[in-house]
């Protein structure tokens, strides 16, 4: 590589910041997690470390020592001071000069981390969200916590356009995937139902909380895909997510669900979820 | 945002480069492309430019002015002084703290730019090259080229490690769709065929003008995707990208193709693909 440009400035190659020969940027070639924490404590420390590990063997970037990473995101956690705080970071290959394939042990991964406040979900929480659903365009290893986002990006903001608070993927064959950026639920009666794990969903940690909270407070778990229409009838409808954990939804593409609040279940569900986090 | 770390550095959340705050690298949340200049001269660059027209519009990237892009092309091309360069140019939707959706008029895009050799494709080019096969793992808008990569960086790396040149990419149907980084052409008799566009490829520009080359040559255009089981039985196979143009494929999946050489078509449409070049 010879010669460089940042928005308008050529710039000597060998003067390029390695942050602008990223794999993460060229080709969204690393992995995330988003952690919470309650009142001083993270939530669910463990189970997105393990997350991180399995993303990190599934697209093979090597040279990770995630307990290393777990001491990293401590550091900042400590540092930041927050009760409530949001932790992202990535993990990506590493900075190369850009080609798709890469060289086993050439490449020092990077990591990138930052804290900030939780946003603030009380309004959601307690009045509940509407939203919108969305093709799910994205590829076939959803399973795998990886910056390739754009699908999500795009289903997103058409929900924002439409003045809802999250897209719902629905896939080829007509059946919820989950959210760009959450996990869907239906009550029927006494069963709660969510789309069963598979590459095509991310193993959400939120979750595996939210199903344990649900079999608490005396639901049948029955782990199978809906349909949208199936949603728009459900006694209830909540999605979850890190940040938010349990979000009441009254209203699905235009059509309210139940009678339009947040409903019984959802609100036990989330305060069961919430006991975990103490 | 308070804090983050780089590494395993803290630092203050206001001292972060922008950089480090791309939605390319969050999200992939931009578009690309990779022009090539034959001796002094840029190929294409009306249709690459188009063509990033297009993928902007399709992501809704907008406050890009192409014409100002097009002068950015232009003067790095020159500043790099090679007769032989490889342009690669990214923009992203720009730099904020990481939120899925976007604030329309919120964002600056970022460009990012460099100029390197084109790599020596002599010895490909004159002996052909090995291709193995990967599922296409992609999403459902691979018309648009976008930095959501990750796909093709674990096929090309398959392909690596089997000792190949390029990953053919699969679709659930068993169809051809493209290369990892490339479009796949067989050669049955006096038919010349490749994959119609569509959502599940991108529209190369090296196709175009590969298949102009081959209707001058004689050959009849079939726009219809092949089997794997297809293609390993063409006469001749070829491979086409910007940096390399036509590169013949002497064995897919280990089995040989044609007597294993380059074959006579393969080399007449590289020739007259050469002379669009001038």
């Amino acid at each position: 590589m010879k010669i460089a440009m940042i928005q308008d400035k050529l710039i000597d190659a060998k003067d390029l910041a390695p942050a602008y020969l990223d794999r993460g940027t060229y080709f969204g070639d690393g992995v995330y997690e988003v952690i919470r924490s309650y009142n001083g404590k993270l939530f669910g420390f463990d189970e997105h470390m393990q997350r991180l590990k399995r993303s990190l063997a599934e697209i093979k970037i090597g040279g990770v020592d995630v307990e290393d990473i777990r001491g990293r995101v401590l550091r900042a956690f400590d540092a930041a001071g927050m009760a409530d705080a949001k932790i992202y970071f990535h993990i990506t290959r590493g900075s190369a000069p850009r080609d798709h394939s890469w060289d086993d042990g050439g490449l020092e991964p990077n990591f990138f981390l930052t804290v900030s406040e939780v946003p603030d979900a009380t309004e959601q929480k307690e009045n509940g969200v509407a939203v919108s659903t969305y093709p799910d365009l994205r590829w076939k290893r959803c399973d795998i916590k990886s910056l390739n986002l754009l699908p999500n990006v795009l289903a997103r903001q058409d929900a924002a356009t439409k003045g809802c608070y999250e897209a719902i993927l629905i896939d080829e064959n007509g059946l919820i995937t989950e959210g760009a950026a959450s996990t869907v639920f239906g009550i029927f009666g006494d069963t709660i139902q969510t789309t069963p794990l598979s590459a095509n969903i991310l193993g959400s940690i939120t979750r595996i909380f939210a199903l344990r909270a649900a079999d608490d407070v005396g639901l049948l778990v029955l782990e199978k895909a809906m349909t949208a229409k199936q949603a728009k009838l459900a006694d209830e409808l909540f999605i979850a997510a890190t940040t938010k954990d349990i979000v009441g939804v009254f209203e699905f593409d235009g059509r309210k669900i139940g009678d339009g609040k947040v409903g019984k279940f959802t609100r036990q569900i989330d305060e069961q979820f919430r006991s975990f986090t103490v």
